[in-house]
């Protein structure tokens, strides 16, 4: 009987074993030390990232911060997709004139639309600001908030970047998605916090990024509400500008939608070094990266810091690459952090 | 042997079945009806809650809502706590004046400063809309926002309702907070959509109600970034207002805050019109409650819907009362769906 006891004692244990195991399997896997960071080189700016998840989420870190609390923004242009050689936000702008003005054929020989259906890039690159102004207002207002979503979500399912011949979703950092990922994963609520619009930029993000519209904040214009010929209410998207989310816009937009300082904020340019003084200026660990175009053979080479040529599309000047280096921001190398840049990537 | 095995093999069953039970506790527990909203009556208003709750979370309904989509929206004063005879941030507003006089003595003989000072009752209820604003602006801006936070934790956590001799926090209706609970359960994000300031709600939103700061909805005004004598950085509360967040101002601010149409939608007045119907008009289900303060006994009586006391505090006109008979929104009764209103009620 002792015998049949420990065969069966054996079978049981093993049985349980592999019931314990199936239950605990998600947790082992999650424990085992996967490179949560796969497309980055080793360096000090992947180890920046891991450092501060760790002291921020180990409960016996003197750095540690709440759950509740671990908040992570991501400028977009520039930080986690390709803005060069225009915004890509501009191109949809400038896409949509021919539409615009098939609504409304008086347009046809009014500047600037004259130009921008001209097809002349070099006319077009050389409208004045006001003008550029003009075309945002028609394109990006004037209409309903669910037409827009579905302008936007046309457009980028077949708008390509000529460079690449790829949608311009699919020109998205995969180092910066892992970020984001990382972060997820370890208790952040991450949020896209853009010059660009909002609006814009909700369509695509939960898709694209894991960040659901909520979690997007972003240049944005009021509403109206009103009724169609039926009675049924929707919302006007109005030219009257609440937020511009760019430079000290940044801070005050987050103060507006989240009501929370960042701990970790990631930015390219000029327009996001208010955002990263601010979470800087909190409590205990920050994280304040910057990420530097270095690379014109994968992307593009611009700063004009450290030499890089100069660029009007994500200003990246020398002053601000000695502020990070004086403060303690990460500067990431395009060309020397990140092992691949784009999913497609081998 | 094989009596033997048959033994250990119902020992083994025992022994699997107890793991797992301990592994599926908590989805029993789950699954087991407790009731969900304890503090309402049986009746149209709880049934309707959860039959939307069923229908918008069980996979095989029609009316399947995904997670992601799951959004509701509490207005708050008369809503989710009391706000009679006076909102308590207006409460709030008139208990710091003695602070910003003393800051300022200059204000000591301005009105209407001096008479918010001289403590009558009747004479500072009759002040004009106008000087009203002059209290809210003295007092809700001009200070960064850390200062106003945490003067609002100061009043929260000493004021009291002259009634129940009760913290304001404490007069929340506990039948909401079980909705609120309920909801979250089952999958919803829970917003506070309020006429009352963001910034004041987002204080206690996260203990009072389990919403998180950054799922605050209210009127907003704006910041300024500056820095500190010590080149510290800080934002400091404008005048200026971005978002007037009642009536059309509602649904202008879900879109702007959230950029989703919510599916459940709570008020009580007229403020709260717009959001409903905003809400209804969404395709599937959607739920839309209004609350009627029929209960003087308890807590108030007003309206003037249903011949209850005019107020100007919370309208709930007749013609609203007849608009939630026609769309199918649920007005509840606080005298007959609610079995007790409080927490601290038996």
């Amino acid at each position: 009987m002792l015998r049949h006891a420990h065969r069966f004692a054996r079978v049981f244990l093993a049985l349980c074993g592999l019931l314990a195991s199936l239950v605990l399997l998600p947790a082992l896997a999650f424990a085992q030390a996967t490179d949560p960071l796969p497309s980055w080189n080793e360096g000090p700016a992947k180890a920046a990232i891991i450092e501060f998840v760790h002291a921020t989420t180990d409960s016996g870190s003197p750095k540690f911060v709440p759950p509740e609390a671990r908040i992570a923004t991501f400028d977009q242009d520039g930080t986690t997709w390709v803005s060069h050689p225009m915004y890509s936000q501009v191109i949809y702008c400038l896409d949509r004139v021919p539409a615009v003005v098939k609504a409304k054929p008086e347009l046809k020989d009014v500047e600037p639309f004259k130009t921008v259906l001209s097809g002349n890039r070099e006319a077009i690159a050389k409208l004045p600001k006001q003008d550029l102004y003009k075309i945002l207002a028609a394109t990006l207002t004037g209409m309903s908030v669910e037409q827009f979503s579905a302008e936007v979500k046309d457009w980028v399912a077949t708008a390509k970047h000529p460079r690449w011949d790829k949608l311009y979703t699919e020109l998205t950092y995969e180092p910066m998605l892992e970020v984001m990922r990382y972060l997820r994963a370890n208790g952040y609520k991450t949020y896209i916090v853009t010059g660009g619009g909002q609006d814009f930029v909700r369509v695509y993000s939960e898709r694209v990024y894991g960040i659901p519209p909520e979690q997007v904040v972003g240049s944005a214009g009021g509403t109206t509400y009103g009724y169609d010929k039926n009675g049924k209410p929707f919302l006007t998207k109005d030219p009257k500008l609440l937020l511009n989310d760019d430079n000290a816009g940044k801070p005050e937009g987050i103060h507006l939608m989240i009501g929370r300082r960042p701990h970790a904020a990631f930015g390219n340019s000029t327009g996001d070094r208010q955002m990263l003084e601010y979470t800087q200026a909190g409590d205990g660990a920050r994280l304040a990266m910057l990420v530097l175009h270095d690379d014109d053979k994968r992307e593009y080479a611009y700063g004009p810091a450290q030499g890089l040529p100069d660029t009007k599309v994500g200003t990246f000047p020398q002053a601000l690459y000695d502020e990070a280096t004086k403060k303690g921001w990460t500067v990431i190398s395009m060309k020397n952090d990140w092992k691949r840049i784009f999913a497609f990537d081998q």
